[in-house]
């Protein structure tokens, strides 16, 4: 295992933000899970710690002999401090779950932060692949490989009748979970956000916040995944979730373009008050970042701030949080100071982005 | 009477707050008014349609004979619309009760707005003169020899007890308003300011917001002026007062370096925000306009912002007004509309004065 290589993360900018993508105005990433265990070893909630090392040691085992990624990083994730953990988690390239979990868990990821693998989550292993934009298609093909790849070393545990086994019934068949994160604040000014939610819900489809389960929808971010992973294909779960997120991003469109016809000095007010408390506050809160920032990336999309450039916004929105604020400090410190030192960094951010 | 004068007063800006003048961070402005009547006529309140007319008239005369002025406008109030009058509160140059009050009244103010006579409000005569910062005593001389002058043509009511004899008892004696327009923002911020009103009423001398009586101290600007007018000469009246601005001016000062070295995020973190509503809001109401000019004032005072030029800001606390506002706009603009056209103009203002 190397040192500490989330600090190299730093070096570089978060690709699933940083790049473009198709319709990346509004869908900000799309990200594809897969949950697979050995079929030889208990399940990681019921393994002994033995078990936990041999599943560990198998899947490294299996990554290293495929070659499957030409530069990637493995990280025990019991040697990583809690704010490391929490780095990771921000960059979206753990789960909650695993950022809690720590012992007898590892993590491989690759340099481009396109591909990880979480080891001992609630399963042996979940992988997942990530792309700024709506593009779906391609996720699934990096994952559907390194899926195929591993396999060819690892017994996946498999039922004929059931698929793919896991921890949770909820997972079991495919194993999948599709999510597109989008930028809504469109349908939020409306307030037709909600029954959006609501027809996507009934759909059987899950809408959540930039955090996965359990997190609001901070800064106006949703994301919309399958639910159910039983009784279609990979491909028909992954089209369907397109479809409707096409739909939704139709609905956002028709709510910017009818605010901008209707509403425009209150649409232009709210942008612009957003952007004067980034660019000039000294004192400021995450939440009210999160939605500044939710502000200012619509007034970008929609031209209002020629000067400002929509990856320096995109990336405020992970490098904004408490995790990340730490790394750059240096150190530990406490949330009334990050709330100074956030608005140091993001002044900072946009008055470089200006001059560009 | 010439044609509407008070368009004229777009041509140039604000004297008293465009000037500089000693103690100009904290004294906005120093102003004197003095009441006079006529011995031969009744008073105003009292008088029939001739009787003041023929104040008017006498009043007129005595100006224009005695060429106490270069440069001047005759105003008959009547003739002008509610927004001309509104206008010309907004610039201190009448009182609300002369604003209200419109029929046979008339208005003399020279072409700089230093000085102006209202004719027939309260009292048949109310002079002032008005200079930016601290400047009581040439304030003083100027309105002394513009009464003395007028005193040798005008027989004005004098008692030898009493002294000059006035509408209101609260007037008679020397007839003197000297008030001076402070910006309080460090006490404001440091929850003083209900003390040191408190302090100064106990001394005898009156505290009130920007429009006189009644306002409220929107904008942290606040009016000291004398509330006795008999048992001291006028000089000891200015002495006095000028006494306790000071006291007054150097209590805001101690305030101010207290906030830059005790709660300096906090400070700036204020400064900062309100410059941000100012340059990029789209909607500003008037209060929340006057508090974030305050704000910025302060920021300027203070050096923050090298590039706003500090009579720009002044300027604005008057030019945000609503009758200011709608000559601007060239016609009659409702509340919610002037919003956003308030908000048009200072984001206009701060971006042209960046540039210079």
């Amino acid at each position: 295992m190397q040192d500490n290589p989330v600090n190299k993360l730093f070096e570089k900018r978060v690709s699933w933000l940083a790049d473009s993508g198709p319709e990346d105005d509004i869908a900000i990433s799309s990200r594809i899970r897969l949950a697979r265990n050995l079929c030889d070893l208990p399940f990681p909630s019921n393994a002994s710690t033995e078990h936990l090392d041999s599943s560990t040691a198998a899947v490294l085992l299996a990554v290293e002999k495929l070659k499957i990624f030409k530069k990637f990083y493995e990280i025990d994730m019991s040697k990583l401090s809690a704010l490391d953990r929490q780095v990771l988690l921000e960059r979206r390239l753990i789960s909650r779950e695993f950022y809690a979990k720590k012992q007898n868990t590892a993590l491989i990821m690759t340099d481009d932060e396109i591909c990880a693998i979480m080891i001992n989550e609630e399963d042996h292993l979940r992988m997942q692949a990530i792309l700024s934009g709506l593009r779906l298609g391609e996720v699934w093909k990096i994952i559907d490989r390194m899926d195929d790849r591993l396999s060819t070393e690892l017994p996946f545990a498999f039922d004929v009748n059931l698929g793919y086994l896991t921890s949770c019934p909820t997972n079991v068949g495919t194993g999948i979970r599709a999510s597109v994160m989008l930028h809504l604040p469109g349908l939020v000014l409306c307030e037709q956000i909600n029954a959006v939610i609501q027809a996507v819900n009934k759909l059987g489809l899950a809408v959540r916040g930039i955090f996965g389960e359990g997190t609001e929808s901070l800064g106006n971010l949703f994301q919309i995944s399958n639910q159910s992973t039983l009784g279609e294909t990979e491909v028909q779960i992954i089209d369907r979730l397109e479809s409707v997120i096409r739909q939704i991003i139709n609905h956002e469109k028709n709510s910017r373009q009818k605010l901008l016809h209707n509403r425009r000095e209150f649409l232009m007010n709210h942008i612009g008050r957003a952007f004067g408390i980034l660019r000039h506050s000294y004192i400021v809160s995450s939440e009210e970042t999160l939605n500044s920032l939710s502000a200012l990336r619509l007034g970008v999309d929609m031209g209002m701030f020629s000067s400002v450039d929509i990856h320096t916004v995109n990336e405020l929105f992970v490098t904004v949080q408490p995790g990340h604020l730490q790394k750059y400090a240096g150190k530990e410190i406490d949330p009334s100071e990050r709330d100074i030192f956030r608005a140091t960094l993001i002044r900072e951010r946009l008055k470089s982005s200006e001059k560009k």
